[in-house]
């Protein structure tokens, strides 16, 4: 690992590829060229200017929502967001430090064209095929600390898969998929540092193949239905759909049985004997089968309301379709569920 | 980075300390030596046998149960808990690779210990100062692919902690620690790779101080007050205590008036009058004033079991006490508020 030393202060405009091959006209194939993603936004003008007089903290709030695309948990001023890009992160990545005072950096709009262009004007300047990976300081969820992951990458695999391999004992691997970028990206941490003005590194020695076509960091991207944390704990925003519009989806009557089961364990102090069925197509009947009184009333509505955050928190949209009572007992009413059309 | 090659299969009771000594006797002062857990927790003997014609996935599942102190989240046959030692990772971090077909590998019981016993025996053998990282691989919240952290260390600080510091613009660096030992374990998993049988590296040329007292990687460790994502957000686990034995703190009415807002937010259908209030001493009552009909009373029950579930949520237990309807508007019941007993 080699810090690329003698790097100036960079700009809006400024050829960071040719300065890049100036300090480092030593590059080789097959090098991995690790730069911060902060002097890439730089160059690339990613930079909000406060204007003078301007509280610099209500500047910094609103970039952090106009980058946002999704909060995914707020406590007091911290945010955690998902980007554009699909990064889930901190004030969007948003930084101060190492900037003139009156500036804010946002992250590269897309760390792979970042790369991808990097990595083709030093094929040009030096005649070198080298990969280069854009990283950027992120925190973790249950780690203190911060490590440099990737947010941009050209020329290599973002995600090195041992799936189906097998190793000296027979085994075999069932779920390593290793996110090369992102180790290459805290690896150069280690010689950038985040004080030393060092914003480029270099790997030397990794042997990978050159992916065709080139995904860049796409790969690392959770999807919706695979993050078991789409929010925080105490995030429990509701995702619902105007009612017109939600899409049946199917799975329903599972969902709502799971949830009606979680909600009676959570809140035992409102026993209530409810029924629920329907088609498996968006609509699940929820009848009271206890005496209908206020007290089994409030008590269903417990579980339902519970129940129905308990849905949502899935991944549901839902609609209730309260239906008159009538009768000792009697149907409650009706819970639609879908998809919120997007 | 520097593979350390040609070091044996580990057994229980085996030297591991004597094995790197002689693979490497080339270490030097300040070097850092990453170790994979895997190699620690088989000469330790932190290894769990199938027994002949036992269903090794129930052993399995088993095993996770017996390592994990809490239960972060689960998919079907995933689980992600929490440790002893404090990590958050899938399936307690016991393994399968690389081992016999009839062993299942435990993280090591204290890592930190272990680096520093393999940290104090290298010195002896070798007379050399070395830092020790023990590594495993875990998954991450939002990004696909695992990354090699650190589950123990000695030697050398977990954390770099930059706050306070100024850069070259003057700009007060406000939250970046960065956790040095965890990006150590993703540099070396870059020559270690995951098929080779190469369980150490050596990371050369960094410069750190030795803290003295030596917390290891205790201050990678989120504390619970820190955790925005304590549990997944399909998994509404209620933290309810015996209701005799609930421990009353302040905050409850903040907390109820938090949890009824977002409970009307999210149930738009379920349209009520209601009314709150108490002490702040541990009981908030709760008041329906429309007049109690079994459709008022069905949509209180819904606000409130979703205001349950999200005090919950935010950590507080509860507890409902109803109370007997009369007339046309009615005290509807008391919900006590307060800290689980540990």
């Amino acid at each position: 690992m080699h810090p690329v030393a003698g790097l100036p202060e960079f700009a809006p405009g400024d050829d960071l590829a040719g300065a890049v091959a100036g300090a480092a006209p030593w590059l080789a194939d097959g090098d991995v060229v690790v730069v911060t993603s902060k002097v890439v936004s730089k160059v690339e003008g990613r930079l909000v200017r406060v204007p003078a007089g301007a509280d610099r903290e209500a500047v910094r709030l609103q970039a952090i929502e106009d980058e946002a695309v999704r909060v995914v948990a707020r406590r007091g001023p911290l945010a955690i967001v998902q980007t554009g890009q699909g990064w889930v992160v901190a004030a969007a990545g948003i930084d101060a430090s190492n900037v003139e005072p009156d500036l804010l950096v946002l992250l590269p709009e897309d760390g792979d064209a970042s790369a991808r262009a990097l990595r083709d004007r030093l094929a040009t300047l030096l005649g070198v095929d080298v990969a280069v990976v854009v990283s950027d300081t992120f925190g973790r969820t249950w780690r203190e600390g911060l490590t440099d992951v990737a947010v941009g990458a050209a020329g290599l695999p973002a995600l090195i898969d041992h799936r189906g391999a097998v190793d000296a004992h027979g085994n075999r691997l069932e779920t390593t998929r290793i996110a090369l970028v992102d180790e290459l990206a805290s690896a150069a941490d280690l010689v950038k540092g985040k004080l030393e003005g060092v914003p480029v590194a270099v790997v030397r020695g990794l042997r990978t193949e050159r992916p065709d076509p080139d995904p860049g960091t796409r790969p690392l991207v959770r999807l919706p239905g695979d993050d078991l944390f789409p929010y925080g704990s105490r995030d429990l925003v509701p995702s619902r759909a105007p009612s017109a519009e939600l899409v049946p989806r199917p799975g329903d009557l599972e969902a709502v049985a799971d949830a009606f089961r979680i909600a009676s364990a959570a809140l035992p102090e409102f026993p209530v004997v409810l029924r629920y069925g329907g088609e498996d197509d968006g609509v699940v009947d929820v009848h009271l089968t206890d005496a209908v009184t206020t007290t089994t009333a409030l008590n269903l509505g417990a579980l339902l309301g519970a129940a129905i955050v308990q849905l949502h928190a899935g991944g549901w949209a839902t609609r209730w379709e309260p239906a008159a009572t009538a009768g000792g007992t009697s149907l409650v009413g009706r819970l639609w569920l879908g998809t919120a059309p997007s």
